[in-house]
């Protein structure tokens, strides 16, 4: 509904109620809440918030949709396939389908994005043990991982 | 393409281009930029940054198609329909469909903002002289529409 939704301290904005990043917990991911901005019927996406507490990261997935990022809050990095990107804010992420990727945030501050997707979208893919293998023989990817 | 596009001074960033506003000069909006953050065949929406300078407005417009909003810089106002509402960085907007909408940058500060839309959407309608009339019936829109 036409409105305005006012935004709170500790990136919370009213009316959002403030959710797990998974519906379950798991070894594959660390701290990462998050909050559903917009989620129209009439619009073919939905514009998401997540955050990373510091030291904390996103699971390493991959998935057919692609995600559209903008860094809101902190830095920290990201990899995207087989390359490790600083982050801060206000840059911009692209990750193609089915690229491996995971967020990372600084040991000394939160990583906050937005994350445009479809709203039609299939579910992530985790690696599997060779997958995981494969990535990990780029020494640049095996310490992000490792951390 | 993956990969990540760095945020620059002044809220450009790497590779997007600043655009006009609108195709044409017109009265009906005043200094207003707009650069086109992610565009991919992938996704169902396009997420687009507008900037108002100081003192400047958008169009006062309707469309078929809604605005999910969140402020990124600066504060302002936005009509919707026939309420005016304060907003600052962060706030979240939302214009559904066929509501007259206009965002006022405040004089003091420009008012940056996402506006995620689908990428298939109607082209804006503008208020005819009666309708521009009827919307000034409501005396704070007047004044917002006045300035």
């Amino acid at each position: 509904m036409s409105g305005v939704r006012r935004f709170k301290p500790d990136y919370r904005w009213e009316e959002i109620e403030l959710l797990r990043y998974k519906a379950e917990e798991s070894v594959t991911f660390k701290d990462v809440t998050r909050q559903l901005l917009f989620d129209s019927a009439d619009l073919g996406c939905e514009l998401r918030y997540f955050e990373v507490a510091s030291g904390g990261h996103s699971t390493l997935e991959r998935h057919q949709h692609t995600h559209a990022v903008l860094i809101l809050r902190g830095h920290g990095r990201v990899l995207i396939h087989d390359r490790v990107f600083d982050i801060a804010a206000h840059d911009l992420v692209t990750i193609d389908r089915l690229t491996w990727h995971q967020f990372r945030a600084a040991a000394d501050a939160p990583l906050g994005f937005l994350c445009m997707v479809n709203k039609e979208r299939d579910r992530p893919q985790l690696p599997s043990d060779e997958e995981l293998a494969a990535l990990k023989r780029v020494p640049e990817v095996a310490a992000f991982l490792g951390q």
